[in-house]
């Protein structure tokens, strides 16, 4: 180990062991001095417009020097509206009801002992996440809502804004009378940060990354912690031979086109044999119309001019672009299986007036959300009504699917006797 | 890597693909033909009782041969009355409601879409475990019946009894015209077994460890796949100033000595120093008459005739012995934090007339049982009511505490609608 790799291990070790030190002072605080925090901290973040803006001007003229290109620029920049959204944010987050302390079930035992069930915070909490630097913002909002202390590594494009950010946030906790160790930054861009980061198992309970595939594959692979996988969708939209039409083309432009960039977008249409002749030229048409380049399997690409011919890989492919791969499938049973196969667990639709397919498909698609005749792009915590999202979970621990304030939480068992010992 | 470990590997990989291969046929099972499979198993296993007795007996002499110590022998051995035991347990589970299928939550958006959270099967699930075989079977009932496929590895001394046991319950399957890849067992005894198992992530949802200590860091420390901390539980009691001692000393006694080798019982005292000097000579004598061997800090040692100084090791350590550290506070809150630095999250108790101080104990202590005037030995799947347990979860991941069979489920989302498409 280089001395510079040993300093970065050092004080990311020292981070750890800070966070671990605050997380019970943050567990102790009553609902309102949380939110009278978070109130704060909305206000602070205006209130330090200049300097968060300076910061993020540095991020800017680097990532131009480097050839960034505009999508990502527009991705990384701040201004005063968009401060002022990110703390219009946190004063929503203040408007949910704090879930921690809430009894979730509670029995009692013969010997007379009573049980109760407590939502608990998780603890401390790591997220690692991309370019965008409202996450460092949204990230502590959420976490500390639900009581839980956080190290922040952000992407080293936005690391000028990030600190900013943190800084500013720290400071509101410090005039509180608050250890500002709720929330901290890792100061570092070296990739070795990251690898620290994901083996303080000591000091933090859960790790959730937020970002690209190989971000998320990368943080899997090397954490020594607990995961919250979020993210990949390779998501389907499936038309049943009892399709309305009527109803699966919007469908289909709204999950395919209205923000192609998503998750939740659909990548692949599977159709089923007996209704593609009817319905693959009018889906053609709005492919066309919306400029979606189209890869069909064979039986498909007769019926859909100037599409190209799919290979193995397109059907496992999150496109996130103006494509989509199409399958044709002689019953719902295999439509399932194809799904099952190449999806990455996340948002899945049938389109049909069937309820009989439309339960097999409920039942046997394996993903954390599964639709009957709506739009994939609804998986989303503000959507379903959460109030908050912290990301949108891909694995079968813990939580599934959009992830609000609940999803941050833990539970312990508070029991009660008089004596009781057992037989 | 050697021919013999490729060999290993190659075999573990074939293994996960057919778990993954066969947990859908697995999850479209319903119920009553998930009790019948569990029925024709539990008979199974007694009707082969010969075969499977006649396995144990080489693994019991094998233990014999290597000097086994006659604890461990004893856990190994399995005969015609543990078989029967064994059955017994899996009819329990059958009594037991199905938790797949329930709607957990269900609520309509404005927009018209119903959303359901239904429980689901985890999907595969790898349980790594230690000596005693008829964990073998217990994993596979609970398992099955929660709708998972599993690939168990058992220890290398109960190898033969683990691999005929699998053996009936896979004949079983397969004469009911199932797939028997619904329970694989990993026939190597080789550590790298281990090692390739946990890098299945993309067969694998789920992986549990039970046994000791170095077992279940070593999974943490190497998986790829989610992981289920389980185990060790250095737990304490704490007498409060304001303790009732005719309750403290049975709670005390029952904790510690009822049965020193599970991860329930009490390892540590912690006591108020306003009551010190009335409750610590009752609890030596107790101590004494149960051969308990006592370890305690400067301000306790001078009342407890006998005891040995403890070291800041003993407060972090699990003795599974009749040994007990002795630690005294000056109040409630440094009792919280003492047991907060020390513990592993397991089951902590306050014995208590007040109120307060139980609620402060009740919120401030982390750990997943927090008892008040009872005993840490409640700890359990079967006391709890579960009717059933895998294991005992120490992180705050997915479940904490005991673990029955709806901690061997997750979700989805099921939602209905008519076209939406998002705004």
């Amino acid at each position: 180990m280089s001395n510079e790799n040993m300093n970065i291990a050092e004080t990311i070790r020292a981070m750890g062991k800070k966070a671990y030190d605050a997380k019970y002072e943050l567990q102790g605080l009553p609902e309102e001095k949380k939110n009278e925090v978070l109130l704060k901290v909305a206000t602070a973040l205006t209130d330090n417009a200049d300097k968060i803006i300076k910061a993020n001007d540095i991020d800017i003229q680097n990532g131009k020097d480097r050839g960034m290109h505009e999508g990502l620029l527009d991705r990384l920049l701040l201004n005063r509206e968009r401060l002022e959204g990110i703390s219009e944010g946190i004063r929503q987050i203040v408007e949910i009801p704090d879930p921690i302390g809430k009894v979730i079930e509670e029995w009692n035992l013969e010997n007379g002992l009573n049980l109760k069930k407590v939502s608990v915070p998780l603890g401390a909490i790591g997220i690692i996440y991309e370019s965008r630097p409202n996450v460092t913002a949204d990230a502590f909002s959420l976490t500390f809502k639900t009581g839980n202390v956080v190290i922040l590594k952000g992407g080293s494009d936005a690391i000028n804004s990030n600190m900013a950010i943190t800084e500013v946030i720290r400071e509101a906790i410090e005039a509180e009378g608050l250890n500002p160790d709720f929330i901290q930054l890792i100061p570092f861009t070296d990739r070795s940060a990251v690898g620290e980061m994901l083996s303080l198992r000591e000091y933090l309970d859960v790790v959730i990354p937020r970002g690209s595939a190989g971000l998320i594959k990368m943080v899997c692979d090397n954490s020594k912690i607990p995961v919250i996988e979020t993210g990949s969708g390779n998501c389907h939209i499936y038309i049943d031979k009892d399709a309305d039409i009527e109803k699966a083309i919007p469908i289909i432009i709204n999950a395919k086109t209205q923000r192609i960039g998503v998750c939740n977008a659909a990548e692949s249409l599977v159709v089923h044999e007996a209704i593609k002749d009817k319905f693959l030229p009018r889906f053609n048409e709005a492919m066309n119309e919306n400029k979606v380049e189209l890869r069909a399997d064979e039986e498909s690409l007769k019926l859909l001019p100037g599409a190209k011919s799919a290979t193995e890989e397109d059907f496992g492919t999150e496109y996130l672009d103006y494509i989509m791969s199409v399958k044709t499938v002689k019953s719902v049973e295999e439509a399932i299986a194809h799904i099952n196969k190449y999806n990455t667990g996340h948002s899945e639709s049938i389109i049909t007036e069937s309820k009989e397919a439309a339960d097999k498909f409920l039942k046997g698609v394996d993903a954390a959300c599964v639709y009957w005749n709506a739009s994939t792009r609804f998986t989303d915590g503000f959507e379903f009504g959460f109030g908050a999202e912290i990301g949108i979970s891909t694995q079968k621990l813990h939580a599934r699917g959009p992830m609000g304030l609940r999803e941050l939480t833990s539970y312990k068992y508070n029991i009660t006797g008089n004596g009781q010992i057992r037989k």
